[in-house]
C-alpha cells in the first residue's frame, strides 16, 4: 500500500500509530523534531504525546529542539500541557513566548548556523528521539523531508531513535529538490565545495541506517501557515528607498543589475521588501536564504529570480496551494539545504550575500534590537539574522519607524537590547528614508540616522538626546541617565512620546 | 648595494629619502599602511610627512587605514600634527584614543577580517597611496613583508602608489614564513583551500607590478613594541580555571589533550592566560590566531605548541630580541597570513577553533563589552574579537572580575556596550572561576555568572538586582532604571560601590 513512498520493504513493516510512536518519548528526554518556520514540521506524534500525558497525568518535561519555529499545534499544545523544560534553538509561538518571559520555559535562542555544530560534537548534551517529517523513505533508508531541511540531518544522525512522520499531503514532487551536505568532523574539514547558489554538493535524503527507524507514522495534515500581512504603504516605501540605493550602488559600479545572492530575512516586512523587487531593472537574480516566502515566488513566477536557494518553503495559506501544486515547474530552480548550509558564515561571505533583516528598533548608533521587546521580553529569537548580518557583503537592516499607532519610535537613543552591533549593520532603512553607514564614526551615523531614519515626531528629541550626549564625549557619545529613558516611559506609560 | 633586498634592478633606482617619498602624500588622500599591533608598521614615511607639514604650515588632512594598531611614533606624531581626519580599522595609542573620544578624529571600528573586503569591492572609496615596510623585494618585485601581514596584500592591490620601507634591521630569516593569499572576487569565489593550521596556500611575497612601486626607502628602526605586563596571581588563577574545564572537556570526550587550534587575544591578560598552558597535560598544540605574542614563542621553545598561524608576531622588548635573532629556529612551526585569512570566518568555523579573548566587561547575562570605556569612551577597538567568537567551536571570554583597585566591577547588570552578544560567549572566566553557559537560558547564566565570576565583594548586589529585575519578568529580565545605574555611579563618584 505504501511501496512508492516506503521504497524499502522492511521498513513497511514500521508503521505505528502516533500513540504507538509517541510511546518512545520518556520524562527527561531530549527530542529534535523537524520544521522551519511552520514548514515540514513533525506534527502527529507531538500531538500524541500531549494527549496520552493529558490522559495519564504521568510525569513529563522534556527538551524540545526544532529547526527554528513549528506550527503553533505542537508548540503551544506542548507548552499548554506543560511538556516542555527547555527549547531550542528558534520559536514563534505566542504562549511558548509567553512561558518563556515568565520563566517556565528555559529557551536557548541559538544563531541557527551554530546549532548542529555544537550537537554533534556532544557541548549540549544527547539526543534521545527524532521526530521528522518525510515525503518518502528511499531504499536505502534515507529520509526525503518535506518543506523544510532544517536541522533534520544532524538530528537524524545524532539521535538513539528516529520517528519517520510520513506525511502524504506533501507533494512528492519535493523529491529532488533538497541537497542534503554535513560538513566534515572537526579539525580536518574541507572546505564546502559550494561556489555557486545553484550548485549541488550533496545527497536528495538524509543517510540514516533504516535499522534506526523505530516507527513510521502515516499522516496527512497540511503545514499550518500563518498569513502574511500583505506590502502596506511603508513596507512600499521602504522597499522603494532599497531599490533606489541598489539602483545608486549600479550606477557607481560596485554592483550589476544582476545584484549578488539576496538573503531576505522572515516574516510580512521582509516579504513586503523583497516583494519591492518586482518589475525593477534588477534581473538574473539569486537568492541565498533561509526562508522562502512568498515573495520569492513571485520573484520565481515573474523570471526575475533565476535560483532560490534556502532551508525552507513558508507560503501564506493562499499562495501554499498555488505554489505546492505547481512545485514541478520549480525543479530547476529552487534548492533546500540543511540551515547549517544555507547560514553557513563562510559560505554567505564566500558568495558576498546582501543580506536584508527585520529590526524590532534600532539606535541612532546603528545597533539593531531583533529579539526582545523593551530590552527583557523575547519575541522570536536571533533566528539566522546573525549568521546573514556578520558575513554579508552588505547588511542591510530594515523596520518601520514607529510601532503601535506611533507610540513607540523604532529609532532609539540606545536599544534597549543588542543582537547586532554597529559593525554588522552597514544600512538602515524606514519608510522615512536610507542611512548608508558604511565608512562612517558613530557620530556620523547618529546624525544620518537621526535625519533619513526616524519619524518625524520623534527626530527633535532624538537630536536633543545627541546634544547631551555630546556633552558626555567619547566615540559613542551617551548620557547613560536618559539613555534607555525612552523604554522606561513606555514601559511605565504605553509610550514614548514626552 | 642592495642586491641581497632588492633583487629586482630597476627597482633598486627607486631609493628615496623619506621624505621625498612623502611626496606623494597629499591632503585629503587615504593612506593605507602596514603594520599589526605595531608590528611591521611604516615607520619613516609617515614620520617624514609630520616633519614637512610642520615646517610647511600646509594643511593636510589624511584617512590613514592600517592592518591593525601602529606603533604610537605614527599614529601618536601623525594625531599630535592634527593630520588625521578619518582613522580605521583598528588603533592603541592613547593620543590617537583621546583624540577619538573628543571627536576630532572619524574612527571606523571594524572587524579586521572585514576590512579589505569592502576596499576591494569600493565600498569605503579608493586607496591612494600604501606605505608598506618589507625585509626585502624579490625579483619580480613582489614585496616581503616584514613582522606583519595585516592588511598589506589588499593594500598593494588596491594602492595607486606604493612606497616601500624597506628595513634592514628586520632579520631577512622571516623569508618565507608569510603565506600571502587573497581570495577571488565574489560572486564567484572558490573555497579557501586551508583545511590545517599549517597549509601554505598562497606566495612567500606579495604580487605586485613592480611599476606600481613609487619609491623605497632604507630604514633600520626596530618595531617599537611595548611591554608586556607579566602574569600576576590573578591571571594565574583565571589560567589555572581554564586549565581545569579544558581537562573537563578532555574526560569528557569532547577534547582530546591536543586540543583544538588556539586563538588568544592581544594584551597582556591574554598573553599571561595562554602562558597557563605551559607545563600542563595538553601537547601538540596549534595556535590559528591574530597575533603570536610572548606566551606563544614559551610554548612554541617548550615544544607544547607544534604549529603557530598568525597574522603578526608582537613580543615584549625583552622578548623580541631573543626571537628575532633565532627566527629561523621556527621557520617550519611558523605562518604569518593575511589577517583576512588569520581572521577569516569560514575558516574559523572549519578548523574548530578555541578563541580566548578579553572582556572590559560582562553583564549578568554573558554579554560582553570590549572596547568602550563607561559605554562611550573607546579604549582600542574590537579587532579580530567578533570574527573569532561569533564562529568558534568554543568561545571564551576571560577579565579580573573588578579593576581600579576594586572599584569597578566586570560583571554588571547591564553592559554598556555590546561587542559580543551572549551568543558568542559560551564561557566566562574571571579569578573568581568560571561560567560554563552553553546551552543555558539568560536566568541561569545570570545566576552562574553572579555566583562563579563576580567578585564577592558585589556578589550580593548583583543578585539584588537580578532579584528585583526579575520582578519584570522576561526572557532578559532587566529593571530598566537601574540596568546603567552601576555606570552612572562610576561616571559620578569614581567607583561603582554602592
Amino acid at each position: 500500500m505504501w511501496d512508492e513512498r516506503i521504497r524499502n520493504a522492511r521498513l513497511r513493516e514500521r508503521i505505528l500509530s502516533a500513540d504507538e510512536a509517541a510511546r518512545h518519548i520518556r520524562d527527561g528526554m531530549t527530542i529534535g523534531i523537524s520544521g522551519f518556520t511552520r514548514a515540514g514540521d513533525a506534527k502527529v506524534v507531538p500531538a500524541a504525546l500531549v494527549e496520552r500525558v493529558r490522559r495519564t497525568g504521568e510525569p513529563m518535561r522534556i527538551n524540545l529542539w526544532t529547526g527554528a519555529s513549528v506550527a503553533e499545534e505542537v508548540d503551544r499544545t506542548l507548552v499548554e500541557a506543560g511538556l516542555v523544560a527547555r527549547r531550542m534553538p528558534f520559536q514563534s509561538d505566542r504562549r511558548m513566548r509567553d512561558a518563556i518571559n515568565r520563566g517556565d520555559v528555559m529557551y536557548v535562542d541559538q544563531h541557527l548556523s551554530l546549532t548542529v555544530e555544537m550537537i554533534r560534537e556532544g557541548q549540549l548534551g544527547p539526543l534521545d528521539v527524532a521526530i521528522l517529517e518525510a515525503i518518502a523513505i528511499a531504499e536505502d533508508g534515507s529520509i526525503i523531508p518535506s518543506t523544510s531541511v532544517g536541522n533534520s540531518p544532524t538530528y537524524a544522525m545524532m539521535a538513539d531513535k528516529v520517528i519517520v512522520e510520513l506525511n502524504t499531503h506533501q507533494p512528492l514532487e519535493l523529491e529532488g529538490m533538497h541537497d542534503i551536505y554535513v560538513p566534515g568532523p572537526r579539525p580536518h574539514r574541507e572546505p564546502i565545495p559550494l561556489v555557486e547558489v545553484s550548485d549541488r554538493i550533496g545527497t536528495p535524503g538524509i543517510p540514516i541506517h533504516p535499522d534506526k527507524i523505530v516507527g513510521i507514522v502515516i499522516t496527512d495534515r497540511d503545514d499550518h501557515f500563518a498569513p502574511l500581512a500583505p506590502p502596506d504603504e511603508e513596507t512600499a516605501r521602504i522597499a522603494g528607498h532599497l531599490v533606489d540605493f541598489l539602483e545608486h550602488e549600479v550606477r557607481m559600479g560596485r554592483l550589476t543589475n544582476e545584484l549578488r545572492p539576496l538573503q531576505s530575512g522572515v516574516g510580512a516586512v521582509s516579504n513586503a521588501v523583497l516583494h519591492g523587487l518586482l518589475g525593477t531593472p534588477f534581473h538574473h537574480l539569486q537568492m541565498y536564504s533561509e526562508v522562502l516566502q512568498d515573495a520569492a515566488f513571485d520573484l520565481l513566477d515573474e523570471g526575475r529570480l533565476r535560483f532560490a536557494s534556502g532551508c525552507a518553503v513558508t507560503l501564506s495559506p493562499g499562495r501554499a496551494q498555488d505554489v505546492l501544486g505547481r512545485l514541478g515547474s520549480y525543479r530547476d530552480r529552487l534548492i533546500l539545504r540543511p540551515q547549517e548550509i544555507s547560514n553557513h558564515p563562510g559560505i554567505i561571505r564566500r558568495l558576498g550575500v546582501i543580506a536584508m533583516n527585520t529590526a524590532l528598533e534600532a539606535d541612532i548608533y546603528g545597533n539593531v534590537n531583533s529579539t526582545h521587546v523593551l530590552g527583557t521580553h523575547m519575541m522570536n529569537g536571533i533566528g539566522g539574522s546573525g549568521d546573514f548580518a556578520r558575513n554579508a557583503y552588505l547588511s542591510i537592516f530594515v523596520t518601520k519607524s514607529t510601532a503601535k499607532d506611533g507610540r513607540i519610535s523604532s529609532i532609539v537613543p540606545m536599544v534597549s537590547h543588542v543582537d547586532h552591533t554597529e559593525h554588522d549593520v552597514q544600512v538602515l532603512i524606514t519608510e522615512q528614508g536610507l542611512a548608508d553607514l558604511r565608512g562612517l564614526a558613530p557620530r556620523e551615523r547618529a546624525r544620518l540616522i537621526i535625519e533619513h531614519c526616524a519619524h518625524p515626531d520623534y527626530r527633535d528629541a532624538l537630536f536633543e538626546y545627541l546634544e547631551t550626549a555630546l556633552r558626555f564625549g567619547g566615540h559613542t557619545p551617551h548620557d547613560l541617565e536618559k539613555a534607555l529613558s525612552w523604554h522606561v516611559r513606555l514601559r511605565d506609560t504605553g509610550s514614548m512620546r514626552p
